[in-house]
């Protein structure tokens, strides 16, 4: 696949998130696709992402920075949400925070096929800290 | 620069680190560099090394994955080793943990002028609580 047609997948499958069309995801995820090593299938994404969307309703994927090289694409995200409760086991609870997602994905034919995610959860924290004074999450 | 040009400059900075050759670090970086935001330049960037050089006596870049697309480099970094202290808030001190970093760099020239740097603090936490069975670093 060509690096435009892959940028033109890839942005595709972010709107995909974004207009909370799960029910096509089977268009953007391989069968046997993985997530930091653990398979999840179409189904293991789609339950992740549900799960996503009910513990933070104003959950929205920004692209900032997008690297392409087929067939990879490694992609910086930004998110600015308010999750409900607890997120990455810090109480974040009704808080709007910002924060940055540096991921990998290795695709196959047009379809995300192994995906490799790190949040950026330091500075979650260092918001958590700076709002509340004191190391209140640990 | 060509994307094989780039890939080869990135990979002779990490053979640069892993060298510990921090004199040679403004071969690779511009005095402008900022890192998360930081402006740092290479002064900065270089204390920045030699603290992880010195709180992690075994610290090691190993390139897992490289995404490269001129001027951006995209690598997903594996590190093994064994911090003397406390790491990213965390009572690592002692313990070999392994953990990535997906990290962008923006080139300028051939010299590294921006980057965007994720560590994977919850794999570490994990690691942690696994071995002691309790949140211990909290």
């Amino acid at each position: 696949m060509t690096k435009d047609r892959l940028e033109s997948v890839y942005r595709d499958y972010i709107a995909c998130l974004n207009g909370r069309d799960l029910s096509g995801l089977e268009r953007y995820v391989d069968e046997g696709a993985t997530h930091n090593g653990r398979p999840l299938g179409v189904s293991g994404y789609r339950e992740m992402l549900e799960r996503d969307f009910a513990d933070i309703p104003d959950l929205r994927f920004n692209i900032e920075l997008l690297v392409v090289d087929p067939p990879y694409v490694a992609s910086r995200l930004h998110f600015q949400c308010t999750p409900r409760a607890d997120f990455m086991n810090l109480h974040v609870g009704g808080i709007e925070v910002s924060f940055a997602e540096n991921v990998f994905y290795e695709f196959m034919e047009a379809k995300i096929s192994r995906v490799w995610s790190v949040i950026d959860k330091a500075a979650i924290e260092a918001q958590l800290m700076s709002r509340h004074g004191a190391n209140r999450h640990c």
